[in-house]
């Protein structure tokens, strides 16, 4: 296998985006358009961020790309483009990498998303860094820092599902509905359509779950100089979530991460057009908390029943420790 | 030292691209241009793309970028943005990671890109992706598949130099200039102020030479379907190139790559303006051969002066083989 050839593998056939010129084929991809456009980086690391032993090539792909469209939905865009670029260790057979691609291209057929570009190399261990593009309507970009005083705080879905289907995975034991939690780990559904479809809200914080809700809660207390006050009871968990040890059950759902669910905070006002957007497209939403106090330092609370409030910290995991 | 500090070193204080809206520090990064979007992603692996007793860290970042904003220059694109994922191995110290940022840095401020994004994870091997992001004017993008019989090749600079620069450091002698050949070797030059000075050509195919001329002419040739002659005598190198065996010559300037100088065609008609903006941007530019034919497979001929014309193959570096 040459460099050539399997580029060739993985190239689209046609394209979907009509704002795209080139696509894979010259030194770089050309696109026009006159909205907003939004663009990040994602980069996954075998052993690290995924592992053969609780996924196959075709879920290293999907959740892969998954990531990266949910930090779009975390700016209310729309997807449109992605570029791969894939370090190749010895030891890959092509048709394991092919499904890593198919993986992404099942995903981002559901959004018209096109591949217009990457690069592939060799190196001692696989790593993934997906480059996502995507569109909003102009000053629609929904940022951390756009939470104040008096706000409805929400997440949609539920949380804490994605741990546990790694839990299933590497614990094998006899668990209710392991395909649920299963497919919650390997196969998460990034939140665009509903994030997308929120253009009516004026203001609205957007996040997307990546490291669980206690970072990502105090991400947005910090970048919008607010007190976040999450109540524990209302934090949505699954119908058999609580099969797991309360421990775990614990952890997960304020620290688990990858559920790639999005949490946001919205005037109380504006809080029922939220609702609106949910059930039209079919989207689980809970309001979980509130937005109480300006604090310059950005911190977050949990509220408990029987226990006094405390201070959640961003325990999520931080690479490089 | 963890992501969250490691990021806020880099990051810039404040930016310099007014289409920029939203740079670090949310879920993606945000900009509007009316103008057509380029880009393009590369990867650098240790010790296949480069290593510590070559190179060090600032030229390591220098480098990368320099590479990537070569791709921008081949689409005759002017650089804009810049997002770096990067994979960290246990033994790289914080401020070796800081100077691979200084030396993309370096070479960012002199078009006034901006970093506006990127990923920092754990491996077992230090790997950099690089997302560039430029702007060309509508439909002024260049492609290689634009090239027609009776067009003038031609090339900025001078070829080879930069594998004259790695073997100048891999085996220690006498050279004439060495600090010359290392510089090309470490720190290139993408050809940004000549490219996107060419609106004015109504036609150009344009290639950076990253994998040496004979590969990118086949390139040219193919996705234009068209013969390229290029003329051994007329290919450009340096004062003291000749200094090296004559083998050793021949193969770095055919297929040494990594000079990131450019290759294109033109009409005969428009070359005098493309030899205009080349002293305009005080760039070498020489002609180097010509397009002679319509051939459905594109292929590249050398036409040497005391032997018969042979076939060029793309013999350029190519990965996973």
């Amino acid at each position: 296998m040459d460099e050539f050839s399997f580029i060739d593998s993985i190239k689209q056939k046609t394209y979907s985006q009509s704002s795209l010129i080139k696509g894979i084929g010259d030194d770089a991809a050309v696109f026009r358009s006159s909205m907003d456009i939004v663009t990040a980086v994602d980069t996954f690391v075998e052993n690290v961020h995924f592992s053969k032993e609780t996924m196959n090539s075709f879920h290293v792909g999907y959740r892969a790309l998954a990531a990266n469209i949910s930090d779009l939905a975390a700016m209310g865009a729309v997807p449109a483009f992605y570029l791969v670029s894939i370090v190749i260790p010895k030891g890959w057979e092509q048709n394991e990498l092919v499904q890593i691609f198919d993986g992404m291209k099942q995903l981002a057929e559901q959004y018209k998303m096109d591949l217009i570009g990457g690069d592939t190399v060799s190196g001692k261990e696989l790593s993934i860094s997906i480059t996502v593009l995507g569109y909003t309507m102009k000053d629609k970009s929904r940022f951390r820092s756009d939470s104040i005083q008096g706000d409805v705080v929400f997440v949609t879905g539920t949380l804490g599902d994605s741990q546990a289907g790694f839990h299933v995975l590497t614990n094998p034991d006899n668990y209710i509905e392991p395909a649920y939690f299963v497919n919650k780990h390997r196969m998460p559904s990034p939140r665009v359509d509903f994030s997308s479809k929120l253009n009516n809200i004026s203001r609205l914080a957007l996040n997307d779950i990546s490291d669980g809700i206690a970072s990502e809660a105090n991400e947005i207390a910090e970048a919008s100089s607010v007190t976040i006050t999450l109540v524990d009871e209302l934090l949505p968990t699954s119908t058999n979530f609580n099969q797991f040890p309360a421990d775990l059950q614990y952890k997960w759902k304020l620290y688990g991460g990858e559920d790639f669910e999005l949490m946001g905070t919205v005037s109380k006002e504006e809080w029922n057009e939220v609702k609106r957007i949910a059930e039209l497209t079919n989207t689980m939403v809970s309001k979980i908390g509130y937005v109480s106090a300006a604090d310059p330092v950005g911190r977050v609370f949990l509220k408990q029943n029987h226990n006094k409030d405390i201070i959640l910290e961003k325990k999520g995991y931080v690479h490089l420790k």
